[in-house]
């Protein structure tokens, strides 16, 4: 038994709009076997960078030739490049506006230019690309079309330099990249550069007016209401208030520094 | 190899509670291999002309023989009538309370009085009729029950008369219909009406306290932060501002004139 | 022909994040061919009871073999345990923090402590029990793994003491134990406790500072704008009111008390 490919969705067209139905209405007509899967449709109105974000921590744990649909695109009826990219044994459709970052520097990928109209809607508007031209493209990739079909090579993505943690002897500075539905502060600091402190439990770390001394395996390890610093599920430092909201009760913002001193 | 039919469903039951999974939970207890397609589930509460604009927007993508159930049922328990109804090549099941206003209009239809009880769940409450009649009775369509069996011929539909653009030689006075996800402004002005004017660019258009004296194939085309006019993917024309929320920036709301002035 | 198995997925994990679409992508990795049914991701964050009650009202209209991944988990990480149960025909997989209490308390169950590592993810994480090991296990578990198989029998679940309206001749007092998406005032006050009152309409019901004077059967036959006393699809003695929010317009939140005067 052939298991039917999966194309995934994230956009930031929000759920009270037909956008989202429309896009799949076209998505089943091209390819009725494949199984539709939602990532978020609720990223901030072209905020490319969280769109990046979503996808970059979604994306491994996929079978293998799934197509992801990717759709944060304030730039649609420019110049900006529509793409299809292999990366590893995953499909990416979507605007070549920087959105495919966080994958695009892990591991090599072949893109491709989304030149070929025989594989978009036979009229296109200027401001729905989604339903036009990307989820046409994801459903014939899923349905078998080779990459290098729709369209011609695409040498280098648009990639943005992303925030990079700044690390040496005496400690780590990085930001908050991301406050997820919990209010969980989620740093750009991955475990491998605080590893070590954590171990010895040797770090103080310092976030808005919130001092931690010692980190531990999950929130649930510390009293209720109390903050706790951890390795969270994407791999990187976070923090959050057990049982609360973090990113209201210490009044930390995306783009926040976030410090670990190393106590030698 | 026979696709499966696609059930979508347009609701105001919002997704916090248990409503919409128990419709799908009844409907895949009577039709198990239908595919099951979420519009919106964000009709703003019991706002049925606002469930109308959406389901008019969808339903032309999605492949023949689909079911639309469609759920904004402010009389629920009351004498309104249950309907099921054909048109072109597509099925629709929900109250017949003027929210099929805009796609009846658009087509020759044939419509069902969903009296047949036999295609209902056995027990009814009567605040529930997306759970107890709707769903059951779209699980049915789909999987072959001919419309016709579902109860007795409807002859007409409730409709509500739509808000229709005024237009003579001076120019077209309409209203904004819709005000999306990105707060972009959809009027009720089809592209025909001002197709010309949007040729020659001889036109200005007035919307709350905002003059634009342009029209332009996508918002992309203005610079960021400015109003733009343009035939959005609705076929409608549409105001935006470019990487920002024009209903916000302009305070306008739903309802609201726009009036496109002709420049001879 | 077999019909696919289904797993029904409620969470507080919200819908702007990767979490739910990382959760199904494992799933569909272990299950390609289980249907995916959302529930509800939008239980208030670590609200177990509020989970709870959404579990309960769905549970009932799903196909038998459904199993139902349930993650509400403060205490992820902690020493609660992960647990998968079988009561009636259907399946349920996720921490015993409490969150089986309204499903637990209906009929007899039997409930397996999730120690068989073989049928986690590879990796677990201290904070994504979701995607680490209730998805895994809900996946398995729809393939056809015997309940028994994936660990330890658990003698007894964790249930929390639930809101008992209390009853007498005179009249019942219960609580207001969920407010929905519409505002309507959902109490914990059975049809069976009231039915009588109901059919002679001898009754008074006070909640808030409101006193309703009869119960109807639906809100629709109340006018626009009036408050309605009625049994709802849950079962529930419900208030709504016609054509607006019963939560606003009465004040009435949670955990209100409402009584029900019988008049002799």
């Amino acid at each position: 038994m052939r298991m039917s490919r999966i194309v995934t969705l994230t956009t930031d067209f929000g759920l009270q709009d037909h956008y989202v139905g429309t896009v799949k209405a076209v998505i089943l007509g091209i390819a009725p076997d494949v199984r539709l899967v939602d990532i978020s449709h609720e990223i901030p109105a072209q905020d490319v960078m969280a769109g990046a974000w979503v996808v970059r921590n979604a994306v491994d744990y996929f079978p293998a030739g799934t197509v992801h649909l990717v759709v944060v695109d304030p730039g649609v009826g420019t110049d900006r490049n529509p793409v299809a990219i292999e990366i590893g044994n995953q499909f990416f459709v979507g605007p070549d506006n920087g959105i495919f970052t966080l994958i695009a520097d892990k591991k090599p990928y072949r893109a491709c230019k989304l030149t070929n109209r025989a594989f978009w809607r036979d009229t296109t508007s200027n401001t729905f690309h989604g339903r036009d031209v990307f989820g046409p493209v994801a459903a014939h990739l899923a349905s078998g079309v080779p990459l290098m079909d729709l369209g011609e090579p695409a040498d280098e993505l648009t990639t943005y330099r992303w925030a990079t943690p700044i690390a040496d002897k005496a400690g780590i500075q990085g930001w908050i990249v991301h406050i997820d539905h919990f209010g969980n502060l989620i740093s750009n600091i991955p475990e491998h550069l605080v590893g070590e402190a954590l171990d010895t439990g040797a770090v103080k770390i310092y976030v808005g007016n919130t001092i931690l001394h010692e980190t531990v395996s999950s929130y649930g390890h510390v009293e209720d209401g109390e903050p706790a610093a951890y390795i969270g599920s994407s791999g990187m430092l976070e923090i959050a208030i057990n049982k609360g909201n973090a990113s209201e009760m210490l009044s930390v913002r995306k783009g926040a520094q976030i410090s670990v001193v190393l106590q030698k």
